[in-house]
């Protein structure tokens, strides 16, 4: 039974998907594939919400590529989780969000966890995500090593080193026993760094791609041995089934062109 | 000191421009201009999450136009408050969103209150804003009378008469003191229905249009006066602060034509 | 359509009444009328609970008496919101609160906000405010400045430093995006002191004057327009409508004369 | 060691003394001994928060009293906890409040609780108490058996019926182990029926009178043991300490005559 | 890479070792291996939280033995996740409890859930589960359908119908789009259930076995790959880091003899 | 009517009974008498949480021994509160942990209070106990002062001071009015140190083992004036009300010999 996953890097170039490819592949268990793409058409930078906005509008296509081209699940590759809930309405595959996913591991690797991420502009939105997905009990604090991405690709290692230290720093701070990177360029620069620096791993900090990984290929199983739907009963009910005529006009009138 | 005041329904449609031009007016303050416009080139329906989604990028063209042509603040006209917070980030001008502005003014009706949506698509989407906006502790319930607006329009009375029912309803059993109708259609439906009928109002069941129309103005006085203006540190920093050329980019290659 | 507002200093004095028209009059809206009074025949202080206790009693008189003189809605001058709600339960024109009435505009002026107040008897009970006012997840500190009324009077300009040096480091050290002033007086200092100087006005800093004086309007519309009354269900129900021969023997025995 | 507790009916009358007196008195414990007073110069009934008010002027003037006449403790009692937090600032007793004694006692008798209280009016006030009181998470629902304390004196076995049918379904409705019946009288009326019936107590429904006694007497204990005082850093620091000249004015001017 | 999983019955009998194994089984990933076992010479029973208390001493033991036999994973198997918090204490596997894993797999079924368990006994519980992971804003409702396991095991297909009718409803009643069964037996017995049946599974009632079986496998996973391992600094921290001799000691003393 | 208390040191060694017996005597009151005894064949220290687990089956074996010799009420003496709500399962005389005791004596000594701790691995437990108890609004911090309690009995003026500066410090940098020291054997050696070097007492820092013995005493006099008794409904329900048989057995199998 091989698992085919998806990983969309949401910034409209592919200027980062070497970088996920290279340090995610390892984590890939046996009989899992793993393909890593990016939105096309669309801004190159999400941090601002506009751009996000319109990024998230390219997103919900590649999700629904992902879908027709048999991949059994997909990852939304930003911490922001753009467009994640959103998308499940409109694909059966599960969509898996890196921030959502990490907060659900991080119990397995200590009491409570600080989230470090990218630029002042990530804090207050991380704040409103901790509240909404009800981990305000679990996230002791929430900060940043102010980098964008596009100064990161150029420099993994000083991000690694930037985010090393502010993690550690807060959870000492917070009395906290393990930190999320908030940003997935952020954790795979750091995730790099350990790999060619030989240093060895802190295993309290936690790189948000694994965990989007692991939890996608475990809903991808179940997908796969007929455990795995999402309730179609609210939040998540398509408008096919409301209105089927509606959605294919939908469809046909605002489906971008992702190539 | 003229305030103009545009609302925006969010609707690719003008169908529902005259019901709220009617129902609103005659809660204009003197010296208050209002316009009701609608989005184009986008879904009629806003009822589902991708729907919404792709409203949202028109409502932003919208509240840009609404700037640039002058007005003194903007309202999107339906309770899911579409795009209002993305929004705020592009114009120097308030936004309102109906619920949010209702949530803001309960407590002057009441200890508490209970939210009476359209249908069950926005029962779980209200759970989460009343979570994010914080009402937890002031919110007693979120239910739903099963009707979409394009079915409002052809029998507002039917309408009404069912939110009245199911606010009253939810009040009692709830112990909830008034109940704020989480639907700009369903509400403007109930004011024309009391407008009509000569019924006495039941003051505590809340109108959101009323509402953001009174937090519109205030804001604009505000504004005027030289004592607004929403912090630009992060939440709602503007992209052409922080890269004016990316910004430009971004609107030259994404900005929609809303006409 | 005028609207008349009357403004309570609660302060058993007329000390701080020219302090508040000056600093509030920029503020009105045209056709607004704004009255600044004072209680009397009570403590000049109300920092501590027993004084504010009595301080309240005064308020109520003066709320009955804004009522009956034709006002169309009423501020309680202190940001301890004194005396507000059992003010509701007595009249039928709004009575604001200015921390309430600031809280519910703090959104459109930031993500999250700190509240700096006078002294330190001030902030646990500011705390229990935020708690009651279910505020706690915008609110992300309460701090104070050290000051009484009675010395701010006599150097306005003191005032207005301490309290944008205490409200920007607050800002700074929670990450938050706006300051609420929390106190009425240390507000109108630096209002004072903005006029004066000339200086830009920090506009992420609050004054919770100008706020209740927005909604005080507002709320004054919405009587006027038939739309506006608290629910009469529990919490503001009046003793009058559940023995009306009892609340009239209250009245005769335990008015205080409040001239 | 003798303790003296003095229990203050704020309801200005002394109807309801012999009811405590007698429904309390079988739980002094030895070396107890209690007082059971009444206000005077007040309203007799609470129920409105105009009353409430002023009647917790004329409480302040009991526990002040109280103190100077060597009570060891003192209870306010009546389930608002009229006044309490305001007489802890006044006097260096132990001011208990029913209400808040009856909830830290709750856990040794079941995993949660109802509150069932008199009428309308105290329903959502409880609900701010309950708030205020951090206890949101052991209480599962307020509610009432519509009766007022001047109907109760005349009926007290009616009482207990309603209050202990109310008390039951709220509990099975709830999934609630315990409940605390939020009012002073409807307790005294049903610790009167157990008494005089015979019948079996029915340990799962509290009474908050008892509770209260409890309280004071054990703090009562740990002050003659030199192991209580109040601190005296913010809330609950009195006037006296920070200007006492102003505290001795303010009691000359407005400390009511209590006889 | 072969993945190894033991599965501990915490009810110190073989006796619901073949139910989990019929059911879990179909579930388990190519390349993944399921060892069903049970405690010894402990209570059978775990519904009292005594008995639960003296079967959680056997379970450490199980867990010890598992990491010892070179299981890469543990799961507790009832939904107390009992003794699964001190567990992780004791070894470097990963620990899983049913409930736990379940609601972290909740937000790809649905917005929110209720939660269903066996008897009274395990509802208050649970509540304190769901206060304690967090879990409040997720779940709306702990209810109960009486059963006992030791009555169920001898008719798994009426605990089935029981279960599918009151998870039915309770999301209905409180309009929740998924149910978790808050029991390990429960769930077996309605997976045997619908494997016997040939009844469509309703994919929104959540089957805890799976999810902590899946919960184990990437776990175990990241374990294989260098990227597991619990925090040592605090909460998991072991008493031999601190103090090896104490703990040698103590596992001289008081290891029980499980065979 | 004498009422009698048995004090359980959870540690299975004698070595700090007289620690306790000494600075807890003074504070019984008249009439009471207390007796303090160890756990016996179980760890001696209880800082870890496999420790605690198996110490808390010893406890069980006391607090049952405790009832049978006629104790009217037994505290478990460590701030862990360990075993205490298993062990209400056990018995019908209350069961009082010294942690949950302080924090229901809190609010009549401040506002709010910090929780001052042994060392690291108790903050995070703390943390979980604050939440389960609801406490959340009233604590504002945990920390800890680097103590184990075998070290305690050999220096306990410098545990005193230790406690002192960390418990002063925490209040002033939270703002907090009290603070609670979270361990009994701090609280002891703090106690002594007052008694012995006559310095003043902070009556703002609160010894748990006080409380714990106010609140025993007054649930006491509750059961012997026939007003105590847990709710045997749910939480509390023991199991020989389920099944007397079961419960025999499990005593004849598993009563560990406590002598």
């Amino acid at each position: 039974m091989t698992i085919k996953i998806k990983f969309i890097n949401p910034f409209g170039t592919p200027l980062y998907n070497d970088l996920i490819t290279e340090t995610l592949t390892p984590y890939l268990r046996s009989g899992s594939e793993l393909a890593v793409a990016n939105t096309t058409n669309c801004p190159e930078n999400i941090d601002y919400y506009y751009s996000k906005h319109l990024i998230e509008v390219a997103v919900f296509e590649e999700v629904i590529k992902a879908e027709s081209e048999g991949f059994d699940a997909a990852i939304v590759g930003c911490c922001y989780d753009p467009g994640v809930r959103v998308a499940r309405e409109l694909v059966d595959i599960p969509v898996v969000g890196p921030l959502e996913a990490t907060m659900q591991y991080a119990p397995y690797y200590g009491h409570d966890y600080v989230l470090v991420t990218d630029h002042h502009k990530a804090v207050p939105y991380l704040r409103d995500l901790v509240r909404l997905y009800g981990q305000d009990v679990n996230c002791r604090d929430v900060s940043s090593i102010n980098w964008f991405v596009s100064d990161m690709i150029k420099d993994t290692d000083s991000v690694a080193a930037d985010a090393i230290k502010a993690a550690e720093r807060a959870m000492l701070d917070r009395g906290a026993e393990a930190a999320i990177l908030g940003c997935t360029i952020i954790s795979a620069s750091y995730e790099r760094w350990v790999r060619h620096s030989g240093e060895k791993r802190n295993l309290a900090i936690l790189n948000p791609n694994i965990f989007a990984l692991k939890m996608a290929e475990s809903l991808a199983d179940l997908k796969k041995q007929g455990a795995y739907q999402i309730s179609r009963s609210g939040y998540y009910q398509p408008l096919q089934q409301h209105n089927p005529r509606e959605y294919a006009d939908l469809r046909e009138r605002f489906a971008r062109k992702s190539a």
